[in-house]
């Protein structure tokens, strides 16, 4: 039960309602379940909004996660509150540039074409939410530069919010991001011998 | 990016297929941000399984969650998946018992009545996804009973996940949970002096 009271009011010279609405980067990061889920679940206030949300899902896997974007295509369908397009990696990313030369690109250029059309977006405004999930692993692995993100993520124009998941989420961006929410394992049913179930897993 | 393979195989002489679709009790717990978040998220799973989903919200304020509640409700009514029924403890249970010589029941009061609902819908099978919110609040605080709790949980029949969040989840309850997580606060604005805001907090 938040209390919804800054402990610090800082001088930084802005207004509380130019504080209040100050776009914010979030990372839900650590072993634990719950990174994506949560940023999901943040998805439907967006929604609630009104306001357009954008997914980027930075994983190959076709099953996981198909309960949350078949729920979030639903609701932008409802026209009841904002948009929701869901950008898919393991359906292959469909700006992506492909060299007949060289066949498919490999995950990593996918990867990386992903996060080129993130920042075509944010340039143009285009989702006011959005939701890079599983991003912190390119960061982690090196296939996206942090120092660009952070750079990118600091001169984004407007007001648009950007949650990142991801285990090993780099220091420098955790440094740079508005909040920050390390999921820790205490107990998981696979510890006990049980697979990942439908309704639950995906 | 879970695996999806158990790093044990319990001698519980259940078959995978059965310790697969075994129901679960999961609790998220701590002080950071996610909590209910991750356990609305979870909800979109099971709305997209099909399944009747039930959300209790032992909390009195009526602005937090209204994303939350409004996209869920409007999930439900797309018919393209499970039901949705959100009871509200802000709103007042609709089930609840009054007394007219004492007024109002108390928050306690009003809290526990939601608990003995819940056992209700627990042993109809009303629900195949509960989310308890904030109720671990509750089993700290000493309102409803810990070792209740877990017994009516433990016995519950058929094919039927909880969610409980909250901060400071008693011992005996995480014990006995399937899952669970602890949201640990790495950051937050409201440490920088930055109020909630609309579609992020709510």
């Amino acid at each position: 039960m938040p209390q919804g009271q800054p402990t610090v009011v800082p001088d930084d010279g802005l207004t509380t309602r130019q504080r209040r609405n100050r776009p914010l980067v979030m990372v839900h990061t650590g072993i634990g379940k719950g990174k994506s889920t949560a940023a999901f679940g943040m998805a439907l206030r967006a929604w609630n909004q009104g306001w357009p949300v954008g997914v980027f899902q930075f994983v190959k896997s076709a099953k996981w996660k198909v309960g949350e974007e078949n729920a979030l295509k639903a609701l932008g369908e409802t026209g009841k509150g904002g948009t929701v397009v869901w950008n898919k990696m393991g359906e292959g990313w469909s700006w992506i540039q492909r060299d007949p030369k060289d066949g498919e690109p490999s995950h990593e250029e996918k990867a990386r074409q992903g996060w080129e059309q993130v920042k075509r977006d944010l340039a143009a405004e285009t989702y006011r939410f959005y939701v890079l999930d599983e991003f912190a692993y390119l960061l982690h692995w090196g296939w996206v530069d942090t120092a660009e993100v952070v750079e990118v993520l600091r001169d984004r124009p407007g007001q648009q919010h950007v949650v990142i998941t991801g285990r090993n989420a780099p220091q420098e961006l955790v440094d740079f991001a508005d909040l920050v929410t390390d999921m820790s394992k205490v107990k998981h049913p696979m510890d006990a011998g049980q697979k990942g179930q439908r309704g639950i897993e995906w």
